[in-house]
């Protein structure tokens, strides 16, 4: 038996009793007479005493020899600490030895094993055993088991069943790239690995299972922008025989629950915003609502005066900055340096500051006098000390960068409390939205999604202002959710497939199987999925997904701990009927 | 609001109440100026009415005219039904309809949507989302998410981490063949999928995670053999800090409690034997313990005549098969008939009947009298009325085939009850096993696998006879678990690793990582993984995974539903920098 007890388990109601504890060696500290060792495991940090008077004499010495990381097991005697620490659980009491054993020595770690490490990402997750062994690290990866398994014995009790889709699939070129197997059994041909089990979960409806879910991996081959996993994890959900509400209130229902079993939030219900509404007011549709500044439009009051800018923009819109009056003329031009940032991309900005004695200042006060400005300043719900920047040119452009100045802005003011929880519905997306690249309409959702039935007649006149029955669920700015109402029958599927630019043939020939199904009888259906990985990122109130995965990946996708991918011996491709092509 | 109840749900309590129902057709009586209707869904069959008199006079038609799994949702009054039908839970009412919508019209289904289905194997898993319909299906779905529930929910408890490592690795040649992945960002390089996550939760055990599990799929790329899936699913466990006493005692823990939470059966402790002592008193390595038929060896007893057979073998050994004094010569002849079988391989049988009033009449009479066939009944534990069935050849061969024999008899005497459940621990098994064709010694179990250290002296001298601290868990026959104390210092791996006749850059370039690992710290270890496939196929009382996995694959490792693997398109495989080479 290596412990009877963990170091996190010990105290003062255990005084004088004799314990075996194992784990690592976190600190020492050698006074010559005496050494005191902190001994760490995943449970806490249990003070460990060596002396010349109290414990046998060539014990002292080995405790000398001891480093940091080896790993011992003690045998000794509770005893009352003289300098208590109530930092820490076991900080009443210590351990005298009597008995250590060294289980394994311990290279110096190229990094600290502290809460605060001096190691560097690289250097972290090439030696992520050791990475993992930091609290805030361990403890990530307890918070994400807790979430899962709340998700997993809320949705249980709701009569959900988890099933196990299959992981080797078939490749379907709509959507993102998929990574793919070759098999060896069917010659030149390949399996591919799930972007999500999406036509999987729909079958299982057609079979009957009513509520589905699965926590899965689902895999997707694109370049990898910052802070994007290769392999990512979904909460996979679908349930037949529902309408839109229905989802909305079950997975509300379950968002509630996280909040209130994790963070002990308790949130009434979660507001709902037409996607037209969030673009209009948010620039954005996933919009962090923990704050205000609101997008006012000033189209109105702002194009009738001899600004060409504005008069020429399709949109003039505006925010008001809390407090930003008081902005030094340096610290606005370092704001417009800002948003004409590449990443952000605006030609300029117009500001207004709204002084505290209710007059205006602006950098177009050649164009517009105070009653011009305090109409804007309405249209943006501006009070004074506020400053309103507004931004114009095209709709969809000057909207995406109004909303990064927002952000930004609301950082900087810190607004962006990651304790505060502000969740939102977004729904009535667009069914479908329209490629530059390819010239062609793309599914927004994907192409089982269902129009909503009142906007079919639009399908064929003006197919970009079809509304779908799809939502996503919104949690400070971040998307964790999304999903949609289903098409059930053979025909409206066939004619999305249509729309979307499918032959009958190619819709066949890779989804054949699931029109097939719905002859069959498919019940009407619906589901989401969530983002498990950001999800737990953002209740834990935390920025990088990265830091709640155990072994990620770089953003060339590669496991620099392991070092894969990584070369095939010749015999193995040979087995597998492909060679290189380089 | 497609339902106000499910189909399971009505009750005689809920007479005269107004309800929203909605399901597949199940089946239809007309009688002309009636029709029932069975309506289905997961949770049951309720069954409609629809009459000239009670419901609006246009339904009556309509119902007349709706087929077998046509989705319909009705609106009616629940009434109480003149002939109760006891077996079903709604059989105390039906309800009268007042208004009937078609949601969906169905083809009429490939094969009947009935417990017992007039569809073949390949037809039902064509059209797998149809046999999912079907109630043992949906059970057995059903079924094994509570069994993975309640595994989770039991880990938990004893403060294990459920923690998700990574499916895109590094490709070994050690062990089975991998499935790979060619990687598009990394040219010519492939990641592999894991045939199990073990030297991920090795290096979480580094970490300090200290307790891991995970319910996980995993891959083995290998030629199928009957009910063998490429992608099946793994409870994967690691402990630190434990001996092999403290892992089987936590894992009976767990196999207790899905024993009792799902069949409501009580296992006071668990048998345990040795591995050695299982091939010596089965003949293999996982015994079904539901019943005796022991071996018994008669090298002792029976090589002192004039028969040769014997006198040559390496090894004689019988079963007494009860009540087979009875067998007739024909019968007996075609028991050895069955032994002679390739598929079992025994050149032929000898037998001894225990006649009731104590005689005895062999097959070798002429070499053995009444006295020396006493002892072979003594040795075979054989009683009066009992078969003594006898083998000899080379010891490996032989009990394999006695072994072969012993599970046919306990089949045909009713011996394997589904519903009995016989675990068993088997220990001690050996580190390494000779392979013919390579000419060299194996891991038995994995190379990680930690020797017994009262053995290691004879790693040199005579490596077969090293016992590992390596076990498996039987249950009823079936290996359904099996693990080890691992190796947790560099040394023993190394001279691990020299062993298997890895060099030490060959050790390197694959296991470079760990080996590593194993430097800053590594804590004792072990741990064990199930198959959840196979568990969950034996708590269910039945033969075969494939039944409670929701699309498996067949033989040749092909999804016929999706039609999976397939062809690529030649720009996704110049992506991928590969080709084809067939």
């Amino acid at each position: 038996m290596y412990r009877s007890h963990s170091c996190g388990e010990l105290r003062a109601t255990d005084i004088n009793k004799d314990v075996t504890l194992s784990g690592w060696v976190q600190k020492i500290r050698d006074k010559g007479f005496m050494v005191w060792v902190d001994l760490r495991d995943r449970y806490g940090i249990t003070q460990l005493i060596f002396d010349a008077e109290r414990s046998p004499k060539e014990l002292l010495e080995t405790a000398q020899s001891l480093g940091r990381e080896f790993v011992i097991q003690i045998q000794g005697t509770v005893i009352e600490r003289e300098s208590k620490n109530d930092n820490i659980v076991t900080g009443a009491i210590e351990v005298v030895v009597q008995k250590l054993t060294i289980l394994n020595e311990a290279l110096t770690p190229p990094f600290t094993i502290e809460n605060q490490t001096d190691g560097g990402e690289d250097i972290r997750m090439k030696y992520r055993y050791l990475d993992i062994r930091r609290k805030p690290v361990q403890e990530n990866l307890i918070f994400r088991h807790k979430v899962a398994m709340q998700v997993r014995s809320y949705l249980s009790e709701q009569e959900f069943i988890e099933i196990e889709t299959p992981y080797l699939i078939k490749s379907t070129p709509e959507g993102a790239r998929d990574f793919v197997v070759p098999s060896r059994m069917n010659e030149g041909q390949f399996y591919a690995l799930p972007q999500s089990p999406q036509t999987f979960k729909q079958l299982l409806m057609v079979g009957g299972m009513d509520k589905y879910f699965q926590i899965v991996k689902c895999f997707r081959d694109e370049d990898l922008r910052a802070d994007r996993q290769p392999e990512f994890t979904q909460i996979d959900c679908e349930m037949a025989f529902v309408e839109q509400e229905d989802i909305l209130n079950t997975f509300e229902g379950l968002t509630r629950h996280l909040l209130q079993s994790i963070k002990g939030i308790d949130i009434e219900s979660f507001p709902r915003m037409s996607y037209e509404d969030a673009m209009k007011t948010y620039g954005n549709d996933k919009p962090d609502i923990r704050f205000d500044m609101k997008f006012g439009e000033l189209n109105a009051v702002a194009q009738h005066k001899d600004f060409k800018v504005f008069n020429e923009a399709e949109l003039v819109v505006g925010i008001a900055v809390p407090g930003g009056a008081s902005y030094t003329r340096k610290e606005i031009d370092k704001l417009i340096d800002w948003v004409k940032r590449p990443q952000v991309g605006a030609l300029g900005m117009v500001y207004v500051k709204c002084n505290d004695d209710g007059s205006f200042k602006s950098s177009v006060d050649k164009f517009y006098d105070a009653a011009d400005l305090a109409t804007w300043a309405e249209a943006t719900q501006a009070k004074p000390g506020d400053l309103i920047c507004v931004l114009s040119g095209p709709k969809n452009k000057v909207r995406a960068q109004l909303s990064a100045l927002r952000m930004e802005m609301a950082e900087r003011l810190g607004l962006r409390n990651p304790e505060e929880f502000a969740p939102l519905w977004v729904i009535d997306f667009p069914l479908l939205e329209w490629d530059e690249d390819t010239e062609r309409y793309h599914a927004m959702h994907h192409p089982f999604t269902s129009p909503k039935p009142e906007d079919m007649k639009l399908l064929d006149t003006d197919p970009g202002k079809v509304r779908a029955n799809a939502y996503d669920l919104v949690l400070n700015g971040n998307e964790i959710g999304g999903g949609s109402i289903r098409i059930h029958d053979k025909e409206t599927q066939a004619l999305m497939f249509d729309h979307l630019g499918f032959t009958p043939d190619e819709a066949k020939a890779q989804f054949g199987f699931l029109l097939d199904a719905f002859q069959y009888g498919a019940p009407p259906h619906g589901g989401i999925a969530f983002g498990l990985d950001r999800l737990v990122a953002i209740l834990g109130g935390q920025e990088t997904i990265r830091d709640f995965i155990a072994f990620p990946k770089n953003n060339s996708g590669r496991d620099v701990m392991i070092d894969a991918p990584s070369k095939l011996d010749t015999e193995q491709l040979k087995e597998l009927h492909i060679e290189l092509d380089l």
